[in-house]
């Protein structure tokens, strides 16, 4: 746990995969913070928020000491480089197997998580050729996840790491997307080692205490379709 | 200098300006390698590169005694950790003043070099725009070279760092852009600072070592355009 001197603020929604993310490496660390949680992302974007976040103006923003640090895997980075005695090591010590790291980290977010979101916005004939790719991603990290965990429980090994952290958002989000639409991201034919991950992280206790419930997923995502249908309904009146 | 048993192999091609950004580094590093040049990136991609990166099978690739590292920003950061000991380090050793420039490096990425490729590629309608953006993201980056620099030459400090690597080869290309279509991307009004960097960063002998000659770019780029006016010509017959 961080010294009492340190004082670490998440800005965040609770929804939102990115912060989820620095939410799951602080976990992990065992780090303390205060979250401040945005009341409306997409009309009214708080002050602090806009000061915090001039350049891209999203979340997660964390705040520590004063300091402000932007971009989720930056984030989780600069956790783990500026907390480096609390909890474990999330990257190798190894540069080789650091860039394996970063690399396949940036794939989570360019490959996967952007046809994933693809696949809950876009028009029904966009939606098949979203989902395709997202089970492309899906194939391909599960190589990925053999490369790196090397037969052991985690991308990290035996214990969570980056990855883990970096992909770990996508576990609430892959029951809510079997829960609501049926559709089965990770599944023993495409990806057996990803699918007993899911399993694993989440019954972890520092991914507990941080991943959203899945059923207040399930309401909101309801509910944010229903209000779309409605603007959208209003559109045609 | 690395030991005779350190084997260095880079695969790309002298016009990219991620392969030029591995090279800046090396030869700030003053690291010897082998240059191994693509024939022809865009028909006939080499079954080296498809097995050196069969994720994205993109140039840059970087070889190391057999290792394979890819994305140009990933392959700056392993040169900069697996050869700590040679030549200057990077990155800051201080992990807030590292995030800070992991988040310009994305930035430059994003939304520079992104929004220049774009003017270059886009239909007249198009350009503007494009054009708007990288004129925006050069004032935003004269801030941040503002932040980084501290008033000294370079956004590291009194030496060539992190973020000058990955601007770096903006240069060339901004030259190129004002000779052939008079678009002057860094000048005294928008980003005093910034244009002096790049005629500072331009006279530095490890950056001329490896940095492509503006004639030879100003040639290339004009052999480019007249194959693709004829390509557009022969779809039209």
């Amino acid at each position: 746990m961080a010294g009492g001197r340190e004082e670490l603020k998440l800005l965040g929604t609770w929804t939102s995969p990115f912060v989820i993310r620095v939410k799951l490496a602080l976990s992990f660390k065992d780090l303390s913070y205060e979250n401040v949680e945005e009341e409306d992302l997409y009309h009214n974007k708080s002050e602090l928020l806009l000061k915090s976040n001039p350049v891209h103006k999203k979340v997660p923003v964390l705040v520590h000491n004063g300091k402000l640090v932007c971009e989720s895997q930056l984030i989780v980075q600069y956790i783990n480089e500026a907390f480096s005695t609390d909890g474990p090591s999330l990257l190798p010590a190894e540069p080789y197997q650091r860039a394996v790291a970063r690399f396949w980290a940036a794939y989570i977010d360019d490959k996967l998580f952007a046809s994933a979101f693809q696949v809950g916005r876009a028009k029904t004939e966009e939606k098949a050729e979203a989902l395709k790719q997202a089970f492309a991603a899906v194939e391909t990290l599960e190589a990925a996840f053999k490369e790196c965990s090397k037969g052991k429980p985690f991308f990290g090994g035996d214990s969570v790491g980056y990855l883990d952290i970096v992909l770990g958002p996508i576990v609430p989000l892959a029951y809510v997307g079997e829960a609501r639409f049926g559709i089965k991201l990770f599944d023993g034919t495409r990806s057996p080692l990803l699918e007993a991950w899911v399993e694993r992280f989440a019954m972890m206790d520092a991914a507990k205490a941080v991943l959203p419930e899945v059923d207040k997923l399930i309401e909101y995502s309801k509910a944010k379709q229903a209000r779309a249908a409605a603007v959208a309904a209003a559109a045609r009146n």
